[in-house]
């Protein structure tokens, strides 16, 4: 094996150790036996499957090529941590800048050429222009909702959002990627509220959600 | 939205809520940060990412479809349980047929055709022939040594796991899917073993693994 060989795969080592900590970024969604809350790397996971599966939903979309930018995308986390949906607690210019800097961060411990290439490939899914880039964000907004509707409302209870907030924060991104898929999600949506308002009204006679902005 | 796009869909959505046992599958392997055990679900994203980033190390290979293998091939785990390389608590016979059984049970869930071709790339993985195959079962041997080598030894100090011994039961998966990748795992494997020995020896006065089988 050549130096130059040798060189690029301790590089490519280091950039791969250096992903483990995502495994360490906590997100706010439960996994649906509740031991614990997800984390971005299994969510990365996750997602990529959802990829692999649904992407005959999408039109003009490639399932690998999907699943490869659900793979990366959280990688910016390991610097800029995970902003919950339902809480931002960060303004998002600043937000965009740290995740900006995070991508360069770590995927500049690549080989240059390599680096620039996966690099491009995360701009590609936070610029959400291209048909896979829409797609894997409408997946990233999907597999959410289906926890949430597993785990008894999950972060949309923890947060007191409602119905019609779901409805204005998952619907456009999902319909975007797969018209399909949100169809069966909102009535997924429904479904958990209309169940929830009743089990809230046996148990309070009021439905739990009237005075929430 | 037709019925039939609507079934196919909630078959979908039911595997993929399936497969968040995966995330709860405990492997014996630490993080390097050694907060806790490796998951296979995080597990597999990992090793995805490592698809993306070696496959230039192989002949052959299509690095999104190793990826794919990758993703998909510990999901039996969710019946069949994780078996520790270093303490397998099975006969390998019976590991096999719970394995197949847990596949056969889990690809069931999604719509035939798709189950079907899932179900495929398990087999290929298994079967390690293809050269896809080949190099994806070396990057599942290639992750857990790196760790390993980033956690004082991980499960090789665990197990009591010789030098001889590792390079035994990971060298020839890994040089079979790429000879330049087995040849800096094989340095990283032989510096931690020198550097284990010199710290035992200044610690107990005698080199650790002289008594081991």
């Amino acid at each position: 094996m050549g130096t130059t060989t040798a060189a690029t795969i301790r590089k490519q080592f280091a950039f791969l150790a250096e992903l483990d900590q995502l495994k360490s970024v906590i997100r706010q969604s439960q996994l649906i036996n509740r031991t614990r809350c997800e984390n971005s790397a299994e969510h990365s996971w996750h997602l990529a499957i959802f990829a692999l599966v649904l992407s005959q939903h999408a039109d003009g979309v490639n399932p690998l090529e999907v699943a490869t930018l659900l793979l990366l995308h959280d990688i910016v986390e390991i610097d800029a941590g995970d902003t919950p949906i339902h809480a931002p607690d960060k303004d998002m210019t600043v937000l965009k800048q740290e995740e900006l800097a995070a991508a360069t961060r770590i995927f500049g411990l690549l080989p240059a050429r390599q680096g620039r290439n996966l690099l491009a490939l995360w701009k590609e899914f936070e610029a959400g222009k291209t048909p896979n880039a829409r797609f894997a964000k409408a997946l990233d907004r999907l597999q959410p909702l289906i926890l949430n509707t597993l785990t008894d409302g999950g972060t949309w209870t923890q947060n007191n959002v409602t119905e019609q907030q779901v409805m204005d924060r998952y619907g456009p991104v999902i319909d975007r990627g797969s018209k399909a898929l949100w169809g069966e999600a909102a009535a997924l949506v429904r479904n958990h509220f209309s169940k929830h308002k009743e089990l809230a009204s046996v148990v309070n006679h009021s439905p739990p959600y009237t005075t929430e902005k």
